[in-house]
């Protein structure tokens, strides 16, 4: 039985392209090797996709081999052969008696697949902050390969993730559509008296389903969608309480197709909303208004921050977390990218397709707003993936 | 504004025992403090309960100290003010330029906050090989307490879980129904020409809207539903394809309660079996059987284990990987507890409110087939937490 190869929607070229590029960021690190556990990267690289992060698995990328590695549980193998690119020979599998073993650990079987191809010595990026590269990983590699040089290369190949290609943004775009629909559909259904699960039951299910000319894929983060006070924080999910009248609920969601995120956020009030409401919504507006302006190729991530701040503080408002963040391909649990981050200590240079949330939430002490904007750096400025009307929604 | 203590579903007195348990288990270790980073310990442990996890977090449990210690970054810090029994001062946070930077790392505000109770020496317990704990987290924490001893104490936490209380029973007995509603909404939806995304769509709505009576949480696995040759690797989620003629699914759903799951699995064939999976079905169905009768107090995890796979072996099937795991209280990316493992090399002895789900999936070569049984350990057997029938379904 054949397995059909690159059932993706990406070309081998772009596949190869990928690898190229992390490849050239690799020798600038000096590394014969990189272990990738972050999933979003073993996607990149090989189109793996499957729900087994919550094993011990990695893309390695050998600087001596043309095609990355592909390396998982042995149950795994077949989705490995059935979702990426990659020919047999590259996946690599280990038994079952390895998977939360108190005797062996996977990143054994990875040492000894090194070893088996010279890399007793040399020097091997690992994502070392990266989800699922835990502490013993790092500590087992090291002591398996001890005339190995262990580097700490996180976000390397998120970093090349940072740019899109016209096919991820075109992915993206479709993404973009799904989330609108699951945005109206989340003020559509709201009301005081509704459970909130029955809420988040409808905004799966338009997410998921997506549209009829393209289905939709399961979100890095379910809908978030704090209540109340809740709102005085943004990272609350649903309960079975009914929503109540006179309060505000914030609604972030992401529409995604074959594993691209379009997040985006908006507040809803049940009932005449206070003053002080009314008055931040527009004032989030503004700031926004204001730094999409600025945000265009070579300018810097900290003066979009800071045409946001500069804007909310003349309304007396002050938000002290980051303004946005890279988005693009992502697993559970971020949509995020991990580099990018819209604030005065970043040092990033906004370049074309560059893919942001622009996400101004805040969160007082008790109650908060979040009014948020997924955008595309363009040639000469900003696109917004999604039209949707940055307002206070009231009902 | 006072925000409410214990909106949990557990009592303050559980919360305590829960606590002095780890306590207990720390004394045994020689621990003075136990740094838990996976949010299902965070959750056992305080009532926290966030989409918060991929940004570094823990619950710290000082042996010195009565209530655990919260710790997360500053915009959730209202969120854990919410979710947890945990007194205000007990609430530590770090700002937002932590977050992803590249120069700064929660875990040298961790270290900071430990160093201020006194605990520059001492021995401290990580979660080394948890979700999210990882490798740069491990080695800041020994950089920034060099005179501590920072001790491997992986699962110290999941072992206190493995046996439930009454409460976390009637939670998960309430999932169970859920579950089965799921697992039906499957079975009904599924059909030749239908796309995958849209029974997927079906299963979330349906486990996120759970019962009139109560609501469904989010599981820590989507639905996978991998189908066709899919059915040959157990975690593929759905694409837009419609199902085809003459294919096997295999469906694996969980219904879930306050974040305790109840997984169910079946194979669903659309058409008319081939005489080897309908064989095969038989024999994993005698199979499970054989198991449960095994399945008591006192009994070793490898009996059962050795129980199913002489059934099916004297068949001619044959399985490599484990037939079972613990279960209960998760948050993704899993919703196996880490701990029990129904094979060979476990030495788990079973215990009364030991929850495992019994997963004897079959995955050969170019299909597979799974039926699993979501389980109790009781005073004198076994009880199955669902009602659902254990056989091959045909459409």
């Amino acid at each position: 039985m054949e397995f059909g190869k690159n059932n993706t929607p990406f070309s081998e070229h772009e596949f190869a392209e990928r690898v190229a590029k992390t490849k050239q960021r690799m020798a600038e690190a000096g590394l014969d090797a990189l272990i990738c556990s972050d999933p979003a990267n073993m996607n990149y690289l090989t189109g793996y996709n499957g729900w087994s992060f919550y094993v011990h698995q990695a893309v390695i990328v050998l600087q001596d081999l043309e095609q990355p590695l592909w390396f998982g549980r042995g149950q795994d193998a077949n989705g490995a052969r059935i979702t990426t690119i990659l020919p047999d020979e590259n996946i690599l599998y280990y038994s079952d008696d390895f998977v939360q073993s108190t005797t062996s650990h996977p990143m054994q079987d990875v040492a000894r697949n090194l070893k088996a191809r010279g890399m007793t010595t040399g020097r091997i990026g690992v994502e070392a902050d990266s989800f699922y590269f835990t502490g013993r990983a790092l500590d087992i590699l090291r002591a398996e390969l001890p005339d190995a040089r262990i580097v700490d290369a996180d976000l390397l190949v998120n970093w090349v993730r940072a740019v899109k290609s016209p096919a991820e943004i075109e992915l993206m775009q479709q993404a973009a559509r799904i989330t609108e629909k699951m945005m109206t559909t989340a003020i559509d259904h709201m009301a005081v008296g509704t459970r909130q699960c029955d809420v988040a039951a409808e905004i799966q299910a338009v997410g998921t389903r997506g549209l009829d000319a393209y289905g939709g894929d399961y979100p890095a983060i379910v809908p978030l969608m704090p209540t109340g006070i809740g709102t005085s924080c943004p990272h609350l999910t649903w309960s079975d309480a009914p929503f109540q009248a006179q309060t505000g609920t914030t609604i972030e969601v992401a529409g995604v197709r074959h594993r691209y995120h379009v997040p985006l956020t908006r507040t809803v009030y049940l009932g005449q909303p206070p003053q002080k409401m009314a008055d931040a919504a527009k004032v989030v507006a503004e700031g926004i208004e204001a730094a999409l302006e600025v945000a265009k190729p070579g300018a810097g991530s900290r003066e979009v921050h800071s045409a946001w701040t500069r804007t909310i503080a003349r309304q007396g408002l002050v938000k002290d977390s980051r303004c946005g963040y890279s988005i693009g391909l992502n697993f559970p649990p971020d949509w995020g990218e991990r580099t990018i981050s819209l604030r005065a200590t970043d040092d990033t240079i906004l370049q074309p397709n560059m893919t942001i949330h622009f996400m101004p939430g805040i969160w007082l002490d008790d109650w908060g707003i979040a009014i948020s904007e997924p955008i595309r750096i363009t040639e000469t400025g900003v696109e917004t993936f999604c039209s949707f009307e940055r307002k206070l929604f009231v009902k």
